[in-house]
C-alpha cells in the first residue's frame, strides 16, 4: 500500500536557516530507513511537504511531524493510495525557492501570497508542481 | 473546504469500557464547537473513525487524536475534500457492534478478522459502510 | 438566451419584516413584465436569490438589485445559460424558512450557520435545492 | 474561491480616447490591491471585459463597474469558479484592436459586426480568445 | 434514409379555421402516398410542424410547403437522419391547443409568448414535446 | 442562432457555363448583405452547396433557392446549429473541380459516380470535405 | 467462437405454404446436430432469418442456404461474434405473422412495405425485434 | 490482496460419488484455516471451481489442486484482484446440478455440451453465474 | 449502404499459381462493374479476402465466391456497414507474401501458423492489417 | 484463446548460475513446440516470469513449473485473455539485470527491495515493464 501525503504548516516565527538545515538533515538521515521519499518547500514562513512511502511509514512519520514544535497549524492538503511514486529519487529533496513570482502565486489563489490555507488541496498541488518544475531541487 | 478523514488505530491493551465512554463523551462535547461530525467503530482492540468538517478543524483534531496515548499505530485510510457530509447528524456516533459476522469480514479481506492494516483504504471504507448500514448507530 | 443567476447578500441590520414584504411585492409586480421568475430565501440576515429569464433582463435586474441599499456584500454564486427554467411558476417565490435545521446546514459547510460566503457556489446551490425541497414556497 | 467573470456593455456615445485611458489607469491602479487580473477589449462602442480573482473581490468590482455611468446595458456573458487564472500576468491588459477582421466576426455571429448581445456567452468567449490570440495585449 | 424535419412559420393574418382545415385535409390526403407522417401545431398565428419520412419525400414536401402563400417567414428548427419515426401513427396529427399555459411557455423562453423565432431549435423541440404530451392529438 | 445547411440538387439539363456564372455572381452579390457564407460544388449535373449564417437568413435563402427553376430534386443533406462557421471567408466560394477521381468517389459510395441521392448526409459531408481539401476554392 | 448472422432474401414467386413447411421441417431436423438456433420470418415474399451458432457451422449453413433455389437476392444484414445467444430455445422458430401493421413498417422505413433492401441492417434488426416481440413464435 | 481464481478440469474417468464427497470434505475442512471461500461445480466429468481469498493462499491452493491426480487438463479461466468476495458465505459450496438444460448450455457455446475448453473465460463465468443462480448451493 | 466483408477459406489442394492468377484476373475484370474493391491474401493454402462495396453487390459476389469449387470451408470473419472504404484504390489488390514471419503469426495466435479458423475475426483483421502494412500490394 | 500469465516465486537458496542456465535452456527448447513465448527476470532470489500462448499450453506449462522443486511460494500476479502477444519474438527471453536501481524499486513499492509479494499485480507489471525497457533482453 503505497501512499502520497501532502500538508502545509506555519513555521514558528523564530525558525532560522540553521533549524531548516537540521530538519532536512534529519529527514535525509531517517527517511531511507523507512522507505520514505518526498520534497519540502519552504517560503515566507510556510512549509509545504509531500511524503511518499508505505502507508504505515507515512502515517507514522506524519504523526511525528505533527507533534514537532518547530511548526504548527498543519492542514492536510491531499492523501491518496498511489500506483507509483513521483519523487522516488529524493530521500527529501529541498525545493530551492528565491523570491516567488507574484503571477505564479496569483494563478492559483485570490491574492499574490503563498497561502495554502485559503485554497483547495488540488490548487496547492498544482502550484507545488509548477514550483517544482521551475525551481531547482537539491538532493 | 469540507473534508472527510478516516483512520484506523490499535487501542492500548488496557483500554476498557469506561475509557471508551470517556472518549465518546469528550468527542460529543468538543466536536459541535468545531463543526466536526463523524462515527467511531470499536471492535477487538481496533478503532476505525470517520471525521468530517472544515479542513483546519479536522486536521487539528486529527493531530490531537494522533497524540492520544489511549491508542497507537494510526494509519490514514482515506482523506478527501467533499461536497457534502454523510454523518451530519452525529457529533460522534458510536457504531454499536456485537460479535462481528465472519462472512462480512471475509468479504473484504483475506482472513476473517478485522484488520484494516492489511487492506486498502477503499476496502476499509466499504466494510465500514456495511457495518454502519447493518449495525445501529447511537448518538 | 435564457439564463439563471444566483447570488447571496447580507441584509442591512435594520431590515425588518415589512421591508422584506416590500421587496417581495416589488418583485412580484415587476418581474412578469420582464419575463423574470425565481425564488428568494431569507434567513439570519442573509439573502440567497435565484433569478431566471432572458439574459438582458436578468443582467439588468441584477444591476438594479446590486445597487439596492437594503442589502450589501453581494457575491455571485452561479450563472449559466440554461435550456429550461426550474422556477417557471413563480414570479418570485418566497421560501418560507422557520429555524434552519443545523444538520442540514452542516451537511454542506464547515459550521452550522448559513454562510454562503465560505462555501462554493455548487454547495450553496445544493443547500438551496434542499431548502426548497423541504420548505414550502409561497407564491 | 477563484472566479472568472466576463461581461459586455455599450460605452456612452461620448466616450473618447481620454476617457478610455482613465478607465485603464484606474483599473491598473486598483486591481492589484484586490488580487484582480483581466483583459479589456474596446471596439465600435462595445466593451468586453474579463475579470479574474477572489469571488468577493470580483463580485464587488462588478457591482462598482455596473454602476459606472461611462457605459450601460451590461450583460453577463460568463461566470465560473476556476482552478487557475488565464490572465495572471495582467492587472488589466488592454487588447489593442485596430479595425476588426470581418471574417473573424462572421465566424461566430450572423452578421459581420461585433455584437455580443445577439450571440451566446460561449461564442463571445471564443471570439474573445481569438482576438486575444491575434491582437497584441498591452500591459 | 429516414429523416425528421421541424420548422416554424407565421400564418398570413387572414388565415381562419376553414383554411386550417383545408391544410389538414390536404395533408392527410397526400402524405400517406409519400410515406410522410407528422404533427402540426397551430397557435397565435404560428405554425410548428414536424415531418417524418424518406429523405426525398420530406425534402420535396418541404419545398412545396415553403412556397405555400398561406404562411411565410419559415425557419428550419431541426433536421436529422433518424433510426425510427416518432409519429408513425399520424398521417398528419393535429395538436389540439386551447390557450397555452404561460408557465410552460416561460419554461423554454425569455417571455411568455410562443416565439420559436427567438429560441434554439432544441428548445422548440422540448416545448413541442411537452405540448404533444399534455395536449390531445387528433388524427 | 448560427446554422449550417447543406443540400444537393440536379441542374436542369440545359444549364451551361454562363448560367453557372450567373448563379455565382448573384450569390456573391447578395450573400454579404445577409451575412451568408458558403461553398458551391458543381459536377456532372449535380450541385452540392453549403450555406452558413443566421438561422432566418439561411432559411429564407434556402426557400428562394428551392424555387429556382435552374435546378430541381433538392434534398436536404445536413442542417445544424453551429458554434462557429467553417467558410467565414467566402461569400460563396466555388469549388473548382476538374474530372473527379474515381477512387475518391468510391471511398464513400457504392459506385464511382457523384450521387448524393444514394448516400447518407454524413457521407456527402465527408466527400465534400475531401473535395474542398483537395480542390482549389475560388473566391 | 459464437456468431449471429442475419440476412434477407426474396422467395421465388411460386413458393407456397407447403414449401415453407418443408424449409422449416428441414431446419428443425438439421440445426440441432450443428448447434444452430434461430428464427425465420416470412411475409409478402420476403424472408428475414437470424442464425446463431459456432462460426464454422453458421458459415457453412449460410453457404448452403445461399445456394438454395427456393429464394434469391440474398443480402447480409448483420453478422457479429456474440457472447451469448438470444434464440437458444429455438432450433428454428417460426415468427407467425398475419397482416403486418403499417405503422410498424413505417416506423423504420420510408414506405409502409416490408423492404429490408432499402434500409440499414440496424433498422432491419430493430423491426425484426419488434416483430418477434409482438408476434408469436412457434417452435 | 484479495483475488478470485476460476479454472476448469477433467475428472479422471474413475471418479465416483464417494471421491467427490472426499474432495468437498477436505475443502470444507482446510479452506477456513486459509481464509479461502468458493464454489465447486461438477457435471459430466468436468469440474469448474471458483476460489477466493488472499493472493498467496489462493496461489498455494491452486498449486496443490493442480497436482491432484483425481483430475487433469486444468485450464485457468479467470484470475483477478478483487475488491470484495462474492462467495464469502461458503467454505466451498457445492453447486447441485441435475441434468443440465441444453438451452442454457447452447446460450454460451457452439454445442449443447458443457465444454469450458472451447469457450472464453468470460463465457464460462457467465454460464457459471447462471448455474449458480438457477441451481441450489449446498454448504 | 456501403459494407466491408472479410472471410477465410482453404484452397483446394491442387490450386496452383496459374489458377491463382485466373482468380485475380477475373476479380479485376468483374469488380469495377459492380463497384467492388478489396484485397486478397494467399498463403499456405489459405485465402483471406476483404471485399468492399454496396451491400447487394458484396452479398451477391460473396454468394458466387462461396460456390466456387477452387476453395472451401469458408468462414465469415467480419461484416459491417461502413462510412468509408479502406481499399478504394484496388479493384482487387494482391497482397504479395513470401514466407510469413513466425513472430508475426505468433503475435495473434496460439501457434506459428496462419490459421484464421482458430482465432477471432478481430485477431484476423489485426493480422491482415499488419500483413498489408508490411507486404507490398500489387494492383 | 491467447492468454498472458505472470507469476513470481522464490528460488531455492542453493540455486546457482548453472541451474539458471538449465532452466533457460529447457525453456527455449520446449516453448516453441507449444507456441509459448515470454520473458524471465531473476534477481536477489526472486523470479518474475511472463508466459504467453494458447490457454491450454500456458495452463499446462504453469502446472509443470509450479511443481518444479527449484523454486517455491509461487503467486499468480496477473492472468488475462489477450488480443495480441507482447513478447512474440522470444521463446523465453532473459532479462539481464545487474544490480537493481533502488529508485526504480522504490517507485512501485514501500521499500527498496524487489518484493512482488507485497505489491499488487499491476505494480509488479509496471515494474516488470520498466525493467524490460531499461535492461537488455537476451534471446
Ligand atoms: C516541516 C518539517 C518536516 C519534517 N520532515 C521530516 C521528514 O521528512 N523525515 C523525518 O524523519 N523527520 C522530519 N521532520 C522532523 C520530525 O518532526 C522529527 O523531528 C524527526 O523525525 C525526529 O527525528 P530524530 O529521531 O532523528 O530526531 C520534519 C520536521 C518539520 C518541522
Ligand atoms: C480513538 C479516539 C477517538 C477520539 N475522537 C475524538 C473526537 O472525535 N473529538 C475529540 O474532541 N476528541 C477525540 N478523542 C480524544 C482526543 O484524543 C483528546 O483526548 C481530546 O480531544 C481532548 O479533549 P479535552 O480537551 O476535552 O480533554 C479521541 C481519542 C481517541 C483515542
Ligand atoms: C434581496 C433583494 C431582492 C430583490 N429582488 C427583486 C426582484 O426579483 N425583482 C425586482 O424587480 N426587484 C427586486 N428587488 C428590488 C430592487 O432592488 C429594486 O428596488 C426594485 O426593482 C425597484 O423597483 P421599482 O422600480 O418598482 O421601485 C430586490 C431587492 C432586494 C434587496
Ligand atoms: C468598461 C469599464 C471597465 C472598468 N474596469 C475596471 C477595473 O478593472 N478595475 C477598476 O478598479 N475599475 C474599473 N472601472 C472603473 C470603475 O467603474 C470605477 O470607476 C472605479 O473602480 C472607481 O475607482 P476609483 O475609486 O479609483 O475612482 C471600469 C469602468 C468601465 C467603464
Ligand atoms: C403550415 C402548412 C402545413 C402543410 N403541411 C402539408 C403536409 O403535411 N402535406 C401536404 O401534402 N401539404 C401540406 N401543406 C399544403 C402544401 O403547402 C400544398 O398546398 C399542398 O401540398 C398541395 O397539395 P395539393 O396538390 O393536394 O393541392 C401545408 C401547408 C401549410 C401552410
Ligand atoms: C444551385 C444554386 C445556388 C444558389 N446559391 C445562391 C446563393 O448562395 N445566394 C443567392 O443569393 N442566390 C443563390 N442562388 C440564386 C437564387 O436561387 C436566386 O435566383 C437569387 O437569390 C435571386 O437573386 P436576385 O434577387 O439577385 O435575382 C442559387 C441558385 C442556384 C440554382
Ligand atoms: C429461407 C430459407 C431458410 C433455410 N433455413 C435453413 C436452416 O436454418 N437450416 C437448414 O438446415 N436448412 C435451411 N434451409 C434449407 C437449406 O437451404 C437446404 O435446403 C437444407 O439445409 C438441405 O438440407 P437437407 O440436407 O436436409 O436436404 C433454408 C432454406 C431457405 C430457402
Ligand atoms: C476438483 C478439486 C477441487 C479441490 N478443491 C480443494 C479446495 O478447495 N480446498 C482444498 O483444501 N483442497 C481441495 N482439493 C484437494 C486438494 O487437491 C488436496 O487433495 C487437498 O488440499 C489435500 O488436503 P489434505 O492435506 O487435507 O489431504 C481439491 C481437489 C480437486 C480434485
Ligand atoms: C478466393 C477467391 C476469390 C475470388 N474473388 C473474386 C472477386 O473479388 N471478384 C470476382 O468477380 N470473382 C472472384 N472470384 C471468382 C468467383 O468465384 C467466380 O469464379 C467469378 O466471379 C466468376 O466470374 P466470371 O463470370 O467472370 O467467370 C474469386 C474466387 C476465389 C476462389
Ligand atoms: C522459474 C522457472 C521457469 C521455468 N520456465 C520454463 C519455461 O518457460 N518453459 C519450460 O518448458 N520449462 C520451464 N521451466 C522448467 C519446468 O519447470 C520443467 O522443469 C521443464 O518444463 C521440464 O522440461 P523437460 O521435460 O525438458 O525436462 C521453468 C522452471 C523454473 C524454475
Amino acid at each position: 500500500m503505497l501512499v502520497r501525503l501532502m500538508y502545509a504548516s506555519r513555521a514558528v516565527p523564530t525558525l532560522d536557516q540553521d533549524e531548516l538545515h537540521n530538519i532536512l538533515r534529519q529527514s535525509k538521515h531517517n527517511n531511507p530507513q523507512h522507505g520514505i521519499t518526498g520534497l519540502l518547500c519552504y517560503s515566507s514562513g510556510i512549509f509545504i511537504q509531500a511524503l511518499e512511502g508505505g502507508r504505515s511509514a507515512v502515517s507514522r512519520l506524519y504523526g511525528r511531524i505533527a507533534a514537532d514544535p518547530r511548526h504548527g497549524e498543519l492542514i492536510l492538503l491531499n492523501y491518496e493510495e498511489i500506483g507509483e511514486r513521483r519523487f522516488a529519487g529524493w530521500a527529501m529533496g529541498q525545493v530551492n525557492m528565491g523570491r516567488l513570482n507574484p503571477a505564479l502565486l496569483l494563478k492559483y489563489s485570490a491574492t499574490a501570497t503563498l497561502d495554502p490555507y485559503s485554497v483547495s488541496g488540488k490548487a496547492s498541488m498544482a502550484l507545488f508542481d509548477e514550483l517544482v518544475a521551475t525551481a531547482s531541487v537539491m538532493c
